[in-house]
């Protein structure tokens, strides 16, 4: 019998995105319960936001150690199982390597560490250990690019003889084209994020994205990147040739200078028998090419796809994973009025909406059962 | 402070699709918690349910009457707050009666009932309480619905003079055409259907997605239905000519035949001074036209957003909120890692993807630092 | 051995378009020479544009009596073989009807005549000859209609069940919304333009597509049009429910009053075994679809289309028929050129561009044997 | 007045598309008159050519030598003006160089030479001359592409920071994947193709159009070629980093093995202040796009375009200009059926679809007009 597995999380708390992001994540399924939490520095803060969010606060710990030390005094079966670590990029390592080296399973946000060589400290505790890391590539999780990793595995691709992945954004370009806001921004500064800004935080999830699809490794690989402004200190954009064994090349595609583009990841994937291409911006649409035949359009839902693509997909075909957030929306709009708070006119459908729909619905059988005349809805 | 409020839930247990979505929704925000429930009309499938979604099982109720009955014994803070009727259609008017009359919140899946009397009786009950009543026509609570009501309702489409709404699904063929399956299925038997099949079940939701954009009412309507065979009893195709006061005309389409569409859904909106765009299937894009500009196309998220539209958005423009789902997916397979289940080699990203991340990234730097050459990867 | 037909051109002069249209496709396939022709009711007018498209001016008549009299003198290898007629609408009947009269083939711009009664005549007319009579229907002629057409014809979508074709354009918003233009313009005055304008107009392609691709005739209509105001004689606007033999249902869309819709004439057929789908705006994509298999995109110049479509295309996959367009503008701009005109620096590549172009190809191959490494272009 | 210009061609008989393209596009706009021609190496071949599309065969010559010696005999007003270099590559160089060398206008097909060396010679010879030549890349002659290119001029973008184009086929498949056929074909031997086939062929049309569209020249690149088999000679895939002066970079990506991909040129260019894409697939869609408002779709023929594109496009909004190759298609049955040869039944709408029409209009006017009743269309 299932039963909710034991969750902390680390960081996230206040209006952070990924926090909103994770936290929805856990719940969807209904497999995982919020049991402790550092979601900030500051123990006052996190406890007030364990209660905005309305989850106990008695296990709301001071700082990341102590939530360690405490948990491990429960016994086994209250204890929290896995943590996911939300927190600023240098803080994973350590936090990665404590909770391995106590017996947690760890769900990381990425980058998983800031360099090479902490991640290969974890991965050789990983490999003692029996526990369960994973690293949060979100994109490997749409039903459509599960769909192409394995019609690609399945070999419908035949040998690969191309790869070409791009992930642009244009956010960047009102810090990088003022001096002061480039020089200041934590984005921008080494020390704080690490050795690479477009790549180490878009370039990686195309890279990954290429090797989750294909389920090729890259061999080598020769970049050139953008630096802009002499002044500036980190890449906001850049192009890396790749190489795989057997003369397959490809390109990686990156930027944080591509103006107006808003999350455009996308890869496209050639193969001497046929070829694969998807969008992140419209992720329920997967096109499947081949040099003689109708492009075809593979969607989320559908009996063709694979084992792994229809186990991400909780809808029929036709509906976007979005209605989740639009029935979400309703539900919020709900909540405002139950608690007498102020809410828009369109935040939800009222019984008004009810009472038209009826009418509208009787109406039409009867004007067809009359030949097909005028009737008038009731105001 | 926010404080969860208390959800009852009646129907929508075991393997219901109607039943995730409203969960899944009313985790979303933090605001609700389920606390009792029916799940189904056998008591032990409603427990087995609730442990299988674990939550706790001492208010899970024998039948809807027992459920009033008991939480009304309840202090009032502890009480359910608000219920959402999942169950049957034939089921939402006694339930929707009876919850308000003894003082609770509503949200109602839609048709509201089975007739236009049922309709009018809930609303003058409604009228006379304090209680907030929602009905979930789902899609209103799309953010790029949500701005299109809120151009209009500023003027930018100027005097509305044409809309044109369709809903096409084509799921009924292989029920329709077989008579055996078409003389069998309840979804064609007006006796547990209500009066229309398919304008009842979705051609509804174009209309109410007509008057929700625009802000007016239909005046009246002349519908020209089709039912295929004559032996069959209830619409599957239809098409609803429809007037609005003062000049303004426009069409409903709305079929269950439209072979190998899945759900779509789309409305028009043309104004004398512009006009709007929007299709279910694509539900982050919505075009602005008008009659010497380039067409413009609104996504979700961004600060040319109306308040409604944003405050239904949670993430940054070009994340499609199903990336929830996404990251859902990824949950999932570390749930079932961690229980030890079997998954997929692809349901979630390993510490192996963090590594080769890393090295990926810093092989980058290091290609262009060098002068942009080859660098090899470590296997 | 083909031998070019010897053309007759009636109206079309000055900067009329559908002069233009007819001119470029006459001589797109080398079938065609323009031998005789009243452009315009002046004959110097008449005269003056034949020297300006630079053809021979000693047939070109007074009007269109005379060249059939004078035509009819000629021997009959060096008569005019067919006419276009391209006349104000109330023209084509008379014109049409004495060609017919005189053995003279014809191609007559849409619509055929004011009124069925003429055309009735007409048919007649042609029944009793051996004459070839072609109405510019245009959008019959694009490759992925006709292919729609033969993969109906094949079977490939079963039982026609349901049809809906669109024929949405907003130009006649400026006219409609003033009063004195809505009350001047011959567009809106029935005495010109005959008995309606936006069915008339365009509403008859929609039709027209409907029978071409299904190959099924449309056995009763009812009709809503819009005339917006009062005051105004003609429909700008319109929805008809249509009916077919044998239960298929179907509407047509049609709008002048559609703001911000350029030309978006589209057709969509459902049958119980799979559906087609097409847009002018988009000539080169032909959707098919069915209850579960990925949706299938068509595109001209493949051997997967019919006989009819290839016979349409002339180029390779991949390019829009807009390519002869395109090339056309570099030749505009090179006439131009010679001829001393003014022109765009940008209306066609120069040998610069040439130049450029070289050294980019060596610098390639160059850079890559050099193991990728950078190569400078020269200036 | 305007007069035809004297057009020579040498190359393009037979079944040739490139003879094609260019014959229409000479046609189209009423400038040019072929009156020349070396159509084949044999001149009964090229007799036989000009009889089949039906030009006059006095200037039919042997070969291109004895054009340039015959055609200089004639008075300067019969003369040819300009040719149209439509052969072999090799060719390209030689015929260039005496045509310019004694006073003829050129048109040449791409590329202008097989090697830099001779393309610098023939630029030489130009510059003395007061002679007009052109290099048809001919995607600069698209509406959209004019548009592009002087919105970037006119400041729309601000400064360019980042260029990406791309030219995908995947039409060398079946070739370079069977040892026999890219051992034999003239594609992909360096004698007759030169140094590069891909780069050559394609990718220098992606250089162009960053070079036409920017108005910038590319300083530097750096490629990485792909001839995937170690006994291939010749590229047929590659990508090239590419720098502009000033820290703009941006990428060419050009393959003839992206399985699928049919003529996918693409374009897009971001300047500090907004960006353009464009496909050539779908040429008549431009997008601009910036940080802070709806991307907007620019189409052809509205006043908002630029004069270089507005002089591109003959026809409204909403038509593309393969409308003209829909009507030359009806044109084509049309000429089959006078000439008593076979055609097939939808190659021209007959007058019995005029019938048809007049029909269908009288009747949507008859059922608006009795109420919107039903009104049978007659067989």
């Amino acid at each position: 019998m299932p039963k909710k597995i034991k969750l902390g999380i680390l960081g996230g708390g206040g209006d952070s995105l990924i926090g909103v992001l994770h936290r929805i994540a856990s719940h969807i399924n209904d497999n995982y319960e919020i049991v402790g939490a550092v979601f900030n520095p500051d123990l006052g803060e996190s406890i007030k936001f364990a209660k905005e969010i309305d989850i106990p606060t008695n296990r709301i710990y001071n700082d990341f150690e102590t939530l360690v030390e405490e948990e491990l005094k429960l016994p086994k079966e209250e204890r929290i199982q896995v943590c996911s670590i939300l927190t600023p990029n240098f803080l994973h390592f350590p936090m990665a390597k404590k909770l391995l080296e106590n017996g947690f399973h760890v769900i990381c946000e990425k980058p998983m560490t800031t360099t090479y060589d902490e991640a290969k400290i974890l991965q050789k505790l990983l490999d003692k250990s029996n526990l369960v890391f994973a690293v949060t590539h979100t994109y490997t999780g749409y039903p459509m690019t599960r769909q192409m990793r394995e019609m690609i595995k399945s070999g419908a691709l035949g040998k690969i003889q191309k790869v070409d992945a791009q992930y642009y954004q244009g956010w960047i370009n009102p810090i990088i084209h003022d001096k002061s806001k480039r020089g200041s921004t934590w984005r921008l500064d080494p020390e704080k994020s690490g050795i690479s800004c477009c790549m180490g935080d878009i370039g990686v999830h195309a890279f990954n994205m290429i090797e989750f699809t294909t389920g090729l490794q890259i061999k080598s690989i020769l970049a050139d990147l953008n630096y802009l402004y002499d002044d500036n200190k980190m890449d906001i954009d850049g192009t890396v040739l790749v190489r795989f064994e057997g003369n397959a090349k490809g390109v990686i595609r990156s930027s944080q200078i591509a103006t107006g583009e808003e999350n455009g990841l996308t890869i496209a994937v050639y193969g001497d028998k046929g070829a694969l291409k998807w969008e992140q911006e419209n992720p329920n649409f997967l096109y499947a090419m081949s040099d003689d035949k109708p492009v075809q359009i593979y969607k989320p839902g559908h009996a063709y796809n694979s084992e792994l693509s229809l186990d991400g997909t909780k809808l029929p075909p036709g509906h976007p994973e979005g209605i989740f957030d639009a029935m979400a929306n309703i539900y919020l709009g709900v909540a405002r009025a139950i608690r007498g708070e102020k809410y828009n006119s369109g935040e939800f459908p009222t019984m008004n909406d009810g009472v038209r729909g009826l009418n509208f619905i009787e109406s039409t059988v009867k004007s067809h059962q009359q030949g097909n005349s005028w009737v008038n809805l009731i105001k």
